[in-house]
């Protein structure tokens, strides 16, 4: 699924798209001993995470649902880093039974946290309308269109909230 | 926290009474290669935390709030499982700024989905009026009646939803 969304990006030619993997960081669970708003990070994989976020303008978050919310990793990925967020946008992918509703939901609530402003359009991929016999995935038409407008906010809002960053 | 709620719960002498720290259980991110509701765990990690929590009728989580939502780690714990924690009541001891409200929220969002039923009272501790200097833990004078309750609740839940476990 992220694959798809970071093709469909790469195509519009608009801006710089990079697919970021939480598999090649290696976060634990939070170990840092200071609060993250503090920025003062002691753990290698910290800090590599930290220049990964910071170098971004905006956000694609492609998120399936574990019990209504989002997975532990994601959680902590998020947890780790503070300032490396603010004043950026974000947009959603979620997929799963119910295209991920409930967990996008929760993201939104930690991520309004962090200073990130997530915007309206969003892509629920559903195992049974977007994957053949549950497992490979075959989105429906219409969701390029929609991951199409799911980007043109992010790039809009991230656009229009540069200057709150240079600040 | 956790040890002033297991105290006041040992206390009570009417029921057995278990401290359980995540930090003894070293789980990772989700890592179990099948669905947890398939209960064919693979690593020895999860098949320690499995007859932990299937030892429990009923539980307590305490829990801090992290970015509006609950740690990670806490996701994880209860993601690596499923029936263990079936047909059981939970309540809940927050701390925070806020008492941890979002997060217990969110968590009762997630146990919603592996069947546990969470009651009504709550403990909500705040950094401002149950800790000396925002540091030393000092529960104001009315926190100990509400743990009672949410025990009180706990119990009659977790006794009355036995059947359902038999089964």
């Amino acid at each position: 699924m992220a694959r798809w969304v970071h093709e469909l990006a790469a195509e519009r030619g608009d801006a710089e798209y990079e697919l970021v993997d939480l598999r090649d960081y290696a976060l634990p669970h939070l170990d840092e001993p200071n609060a993250p708003a503090m920025g003062n990070y002691r753990h290698d994989h910290t800090k590599r995470w930290s220049e990964k976020i910071a170098s971004f303008d905006a956000f694609v978050f492609v998120t399936p649902e574990y019990n209504h919310s989002i997975p532990g990793v994601l959680k902590d990925a998020v947890d780790f880093l503070y300032a490396e967020w603010a004043h950026k946008a974000a947009g959603f992918v979620g997929y799963g039974v119910d295209g991920a509703v409930r967990a996008v939901e929760h993201l939104r609530h930690v991520l309004a946290m962090v200073s990130v402003a997530t915007v309206q359009a969003q892509v629920t991929l559903s195992i049974y309308a977007d994957f053949e016999n549950h497992t490979t995935f075959k989105p429906a038409a219409a969701q390029e269109e929609r991951l199409s407008l799911v980007l043109d906010q992010v790039l809009a809002w991230g656009g229009a909230l540069r200057p709150l960053r240079a600040a």
